[in-house]
């Protein structure tokens, strides 16, 4: 029976109950911070032999001594490294620095000063330039657009992407929408990964804007939760070259959740025009990117087999996070029709919607009780969530048995909200 | 005698061996780069130890895994490593990536598109922003601000740093003057470091602009020749404030010339306010620089001790480089009236000065023969030597025997053209 199929004396008593539930809570005096997608203490440790495996070898492949400067796009075997993890050709590549965000950062500043292209109008030139925002969304991206000013666009995110319908109509017709948000790959938050017809629709795209950019970030390309169950994703720079739209697509990537999150490598992928134009303008800010870092990453990497290997050990410690979330919410709320979540084969959240204009409320409910949710509303531009309903979860930090808490007290919190609502 | 003393017979004879021996140097297909600052390949070398100094902990002084996300602003036993280089407090330094220089663009940048502090109106709204350049100065500050649209105006370099009057005639007088470059110590090219007066003179600006910054690069701080003449610098930091102007500065720095280039780890230093502000605009694009790095250099390098110690072993590299330069050019060009070049202290640069008219083709002369300098013009802003005089020579990267040939032909080619000018 659902809680809306209960009789109002039902729901008064199962609230009373409830509430006893969440004193409890409070009275342990919890203090879980689950605000962001941090791997754990123990994924740290897999990769830290990375400081030993040069052996006091410090050229690059082609004869230079990464400590120096030079190579403003990255070391050869950084290059091809990263081109097998986004499916495309090393001459694609730029090598950056710790941070895809500060990459996709940059770019945006470029086409914002500079134009996408050398003699297309800068962005900063666009009366009220817009993006496309699939929501929900990874909030570091709609923080980044709302800097440079866009007015960022809501697009439902379906069971297979964004919604296509609605992306196609809204770039052939207006040419102030200059990009889209795109994680085709376990989205955060909701783990969907992009479907082929998905990706080949976004390829084939007929934006009005010359000058329109699919930014693709594919930070969990290769972090799936176990070796049965992996999304594929159709290859995004084929489809768009395919669709006659090469200059069309940046991908992004990093370390960050292979290696060392912060103290990783990130890259970018591109048409050889974009690459051209993105070398030249990075030069003007930097005269190079950690090569050192890029060394110690390929060598230990070695290649996608390498990187695989270890994506290995993050999903094992991993996965069992990702199942206690989906048993206790099973336990809690199933069949109770006040809430949905998903069910991720990869990537480091869960996406949880509660009935309409009770995901603020759940969220202020738990952190009075010591479980700091990622705030409501962070999933959408502006930190507005239109229907007040999703909240990510981020499994993947706390111990086990304190994240088994956490979603005990979520789920309890959860039926609180919704039985106030139907009271209401 | 000066050349303009001479004889024509006795200038056009002279002219005649000169060319012999320029062909000499050309038939012996030297293939010299002195075109950048780089430290040599010995240099790289005195701190190849610090990928093991950590010894599997990871873990910052305040307990924090440095592997993971978090601490944007840098963790603090940098912060207190650069608070000591800078000679500031810890609270004011903000550490950040590999590259000082992309610290200053997205300090611009984020000026540019947001203002100096909350409230402040944005660059990007100021019809023809304009910034102050000491010249000769570094070309890639100059890109920077080329690429944001500042209009550059050229201040002379004086020997104890920029023209005082000029700067404080413009700053108090023109709204649309939103900084000015410095490189305060052991400049580039010069060597020059800027005298107590001018120092205070900096810090007692009178800006028409609220807005008005100096950006100061102090990239050569530690980077002295030798124990004995050291020349000091008055803290600008200090200076600023006792003139009322606390926010009126950011300053600069790296490790890159005491560890690795391009491998190092920079910061900034600035008043509490521009440091809350710094952190927050830069907290949109990046969730934190690479802290892993940050540990490395604060456990390898301790403090401004550990410091000095990595100093005195590239000086003892560099030393007999800078002597060379002054042995040849001495040799070869003294008393001839044809050229002046300086004898700094420290830093990573000799500016040559030829008579009016005759660095470019000195330039091209000497690529020719084989031996690639700082393009003629770089050292200006948008590449354009008003005079055409000054060449920036780099001596540290090549073997001492090589930099001895580069000076021979450099002197050579100079009396060449100075000759051809003066029958001209």
């Amino acid at each position: 029976m659902t809680l809306a199929e209960m009789t109002k004396s039902d729901l008064e008593q199962m609230l009373k109950e409830l509430q006893a539930q969440y004193n409890g809570f409070k009275s342990k005096n919890l203090k879980l911070d689950m605000s962001r997608g941090k791997p754990a203490p123990e994924q740290l440790e897999y990769c830290k032999e990375i400081l030993y495996c040069l052996n006091g070898n410090f050229k690059s492949e082609n004869g230079i001594d990464v400590r120096n400067y030079g190579m403003p796009d990255g070391i050869p075997e950084a290059k091809r490294l990263f081109a097998q993890i986004l499916e495309v050709d090393p001459a694609n590549v730029i090598v950056g620095g710790n941070s895809s965000l500060s990459l996709m950062f940059d770019i945006i500043g470029n086409a914002y000063e500079k134009g996408v292209l050398p003699g297309m109008k800068p962005w900063s030139k666009v009366e009220q330039p817009k993006f496309l925002c699939p929501v929900p969304g990874y909030d570091r991206h709609f923080s980044v657009t709302k800097f440079f000013g866009f007015e960022m666009i809501n697009i439902p995110m379906n069971d297979d992407g964004p919604d296509m319908d609605l992306v196609e109509e809204l770039v052939s017709n207006d040419e102030s929408i200059k990009g889209i948000w795109c994680v085709p790959k376990y989205s955060n938050p909701s783990g969907v990964t992009y479907s082929e017809t998905v990706v080949k629709r976004l390829g084939s795209l007929k934006p009005a804007a010359k000058d329109f950019r699919i930014f693709c970030d594919n930070a969990y390309v290769v972090h799936h939760l176990n070796l049965e169950n992996q999304d594929k994703l159709y290859n995004i720079y084929q489809a768009c070259v395919e669709g006659g739209n090469e200059d069309m697509v940046y991908l992004f990537t990093s370390t960050s959740k292979i290696t060392f999150p912060g103290s990783g490598v990130c890259a970018m992928a591109a048409s050889p025009a974009n690459v051209e134009y993105t070398r030249r303008l990075l030069s003007v800010k930097t005269i190079g990117y950690n090569k050192l870092n890029q060394l110690l990453h390929a060598r230990f990497l070695k290649d996608i087999d390498g990187v695989l290997n270890v994506m290995v050990l993050h999903a094992t410690s991993i996965r069992p996070k990702f199942a206690m979330v989906q048993q206790v919410l099973n336990r809690g709320l199933a069949g109770l029709g006040c809430a949905n979540w998903s069910n991720p084969h990869g990537g480091y959240f869960v996406s949880f919607d509660t009935m309409e204009g009770c995901a603020k409320r759940v969220y202020n409910l738990c952190v009075e009780a010591g479980v700091t949710l990622t705030p409501a509303g962070a999933t959408y531009p502006y930190g507005i969530d239109p229907s007040d309903c999703n909240i990510r979860i981020s499994p993947t930090y706390p111990p086990i048995n304190e994240l088994e808490q956490a979603m005990e007290l979520l789920a309890i919190v959860v039926k609180i909200v919704s039985i106030e609502k139907l009271l209401a």
